[in-house]
């Protein structure tokens, strides 16, 4: 076992706040709620699953029984994975982890957890790893259903984003179909926030990811108007969607902050940041601070050609992988053929960066934490009282959690159906920023008075509260390691 | 005036813990120590200051008069300037701040700090900014003496590393000798942590920035070991030295992580890199995390030869700026070319970071808040007892503040003699990581273990503890701005 930091012990200690219902799991059922129908069209691809209801956790009287659940990771890190785990397994529940993704499903890699105390409160998905295998074909579902008998799961928690969640709903489907009793459940997880419905205010991960991004973006604002010298142009990961940047804009301010979904095009943009610095070089102002989403590429036609005359590397699916196309750069290059077009004369410095990794295997925060272990308990719950294809939906998100609402939708009242390449797949669409949304309009009334003034905040890391043993300790090399940090008197 | 983030507001009230001596300014004095003599060579160049004596801070009887103290930011930023000029201003003295570095004294651009409210325990140099202007010639010299007589200084803080501290000893002699009766002390600053001496047991900055890229690489490293798909490259900032390295090494238990001061050599390197590669491959194991110091190019000849064939970008004073030239990305391309001709089957994926500017003006951890604070008052009190070319020296770091010892320590005791372009220079040498001293020793018997085993360690932000209104929010997207984090409605 590796030792762990002090703060990693004391997170392990962290008590999340849970919702009163989640309190006494004896005494809660579900209640069928009104909801939605889901399109009709979706009906063919889910006879068995099209006409289920969705539920509402309410106060009564539970079943009791014991319960063998599977959970599997599905695609990139979110910050708060571990405590839905934890959370199942604090049910009393069995517990199979299939390993490193969807794959260990298909391939029947597993093994029992047995112990989760030194994952509470714990960033990344190592406790069994993740991966990005889609279950496709008519093969992998078989062997799926093959893993899932085998082991006489109960259920099948799915941990994952909008991908993850519809073959969630496939595999429910086809287990139905196969008279399979595995139940299988979906949990809303993406840092990008692009898996937004009615029923789902925030994936997890998002608030954890944001507020990392942010206490570096304010850190760099405060060094851009120390320094008065560099433009710093700041790429955040996200995929398609704004909505990090969104995010993060309300938190720290910047000079700049392009929504990809207000689709302006590459001459709205590069006109926007070059009058930019012309009117604060105007003002005196030779710096600034610009967000860029990674997804920027994908609204604007024009810098998606100049990439492909990149020589691109690609995953293994033959997609270029958006987060290595390094758009602030291109973009930073035209802004510098505009400067010298218009014959600018102040300086135009600038330095780039990307932040993407460092915010998805962080330590949740209190409230990625208390989220994720209200929706593992959830989820049990879901598959105590054996419902399937649903996805677990916890609303009221920005009150205390005593007074969160828990459900459990069908994942395909979520559903739209996309034709790809000639054929009809259903798919939860992406959720992007809503240029007509209260946040972007805050944000759209706030951003011209962020462009010349310096309106910068600075978040932080919320890192130097409470307990003097986490906060005082001098550097390492001054205390000559008489006295490390981290023990290592204990490892292995 | 901005709106400040909830962080900001609580950090306004954090009290540092001060050296007992420091508590009632009235009951102190100075007296003489024993201390190393300034080398002989360094006679002619300070024949006013060589044969001044140290001092140490102790009980007695202080003076008291009003003071008028001028202070400055000279070079990069770190985090806890701002304390160093609330503490100035906390002795009731006149502060006279010089606006964006060294120039704001030559060129007598200044005002008067009349409110430090909203800077107590605050990142950045924003109050006065900063400049990495070098008073070198005649007319500067004369200049910067115009200027603090017109001020009628009673002391000027230079608060700068190693050359902007050279200049402090400088300006003290050039006063003395022109019968200024301004006094001239020194502040030890720089994030590189290479500013150390006996005298020095780190400058102020260091701690923050490298908690900073701890918490970073700390996430780096979860995610890779969640994810088993990509070695992470992380560059740190720290010009030559590799002091942030090791200290963040400390901390996280990369795989590997490169020290410059052991010259390993390319060849050594890159051999070193590919067998790693190739033998946590052989334990299935195709992900890593590796730090590399941005000096590193300094010492390693054939990475700066490659460097110089790239066209890079200058400086304004002609050099190449070390942070710009991506080493990593250098060394990458021949670990890669390298594993080719091993004819290597593993996944090797890469990702590529730099961390720099987000460790600079983070928010001053308690210890560099507390430690600028103490640095701040000792200075001042240099003043008031007419000290001049003066370091300020607290010792005893890794104690409590309460025994921390306080010191004026004549600069050009740390001085050596260089000669640059055929003429003798006054220089406080850079203090590398000392492959022989503790730290190092530590470090190197803990590396081998870290190599294949992932011992990784999460420092994570400190960033979860204590007030609920700052760790329980919802994302604001979430809350749809129904109550902003930071209010706006009390902003100019």
């Amino acid at each position: 076992m590796n030792d762990l930091s002090l703060l990693q012990k004391k997170r392990l200690k962290y008590k999340p706040t849970l919702p009163k219902l989640l309190i006494d799991l004896e005494k809660v059922q579900f209640r069928k709620i009104d909801s939605k129908s889901p399109l009709k069209d979706l009906e063919n691809l889910f006879p068995n699953t099209f006409s289920l209801p969705a539920y509402e956790l309410v106060s009564g009287q539970g079943t009791h029984k014991p319960l063998k659940i599977g959970v599997v990771f599905s695609g990139g890190t979110a910050a708060g994975g571990h405590n839905v785990i934890c959370a199942i397994f604090d049910t009393g529940a069995k517990v199979i982890g299939f390993l490193n993704g969807p794959s260990g499903i298909v391939e029947n890699q597993s093994r029992e957890i047995k112990d989760v105390s030194l994952y509470r409160n714990q960033g990344g998905f190592d406790l069994i790893g993740t991966g990005r295998t889609k279950i496709e074909t008519e093969e992998q579902f078989a062997a799926s259903l093959k893993t899932v008998t085998e082991h006489k799961l109960d259920g099948l928690v799915i941990i994952g984003g909008d991908d993850s969640n519809t073959n969630a709903a496939l595999l429910a489907e086809y287990f139905l179909k196969a008279g399979c009793t595995t139940k299988v459940v979906g949990i809303p997880k993406t840092i990008d926030g692009d898996l937004r419905t009615d029923e789902i205010e925030i994936s997890f991960g998002f608030d954890s990811a944001c507020k990392t991004y942010a206490e570096l973006i304010g850190n760099i604002e405060r060094d851009a108007l120390s320094t008065k010298k560099y433009y710093h142009f700041i790429k955040l990961m996200g995929r398609s969607a704004s909505n990090i940047v969104l995010e993060c804009a309300l938190a720290t301010r910047p000079n700049l902050a392009l929504i990809s979904e207000e689709k302006r095009g590459l001459d709205g943009i590069i006109e926007e940041i070059v009058n930019l610095v012309i009117e604060r070089n105007a003002a005196g102002k030779d710096y600034g601070v610009i967000l860029i989403p990674e997804g920027l590429i994908e609204f604007v036609p024009e810098l998606n050609e100049m990439a492909k005359e990149l020589n691109l590397e690609k995953d293994p699916h033959g997609n270029v992988q958006v987060s290595k196309i390094q758009t602030e750069k291109m973009i930073i290059d035209l802004v510098e053929k505009e400067l010298a077009k218009k014959n600018f004369k102040g300086k135009f410095n600038v330095q780039g960066h990307f932040f993407g990794y460092e915010g998805r295997s962080c330590m949740p925060t209190n409230f990625d934490a208390t989220y994720c272990y209200a929706l593992g308990t959830l989820a049990a719950l879901c598959i105590r009282e054996e419902l399937t294809g649903v996805i677990c939906s916890i609303q009221n998100l920005s009150k205390d959690p005593e007074s969160w609402t828990l459900k459990a939708v069908p994942i395909i009242q979520l559903m739209h159906i996309e034709t790809r390449l000639g054929k009809q797949k259903p798919v939860i669409q992406k959720a992007l920023v809503d240029v007509n949304g209260t946040s972007f309009i805050y944000f759209a009334a706030q951003r011209k008075r962020w462009q010349i003034e310096d309106q910068y905040c600075y978040p932080g890391p919320i890192q130097y509260f409470g307990d003097p043993d986490l906060c005082d300790l001098a550097p390492q090399i001054v205390t000559d390691i008489q006295k490390p940090h981290a023990s290592t008197s204990d490892s292995s």
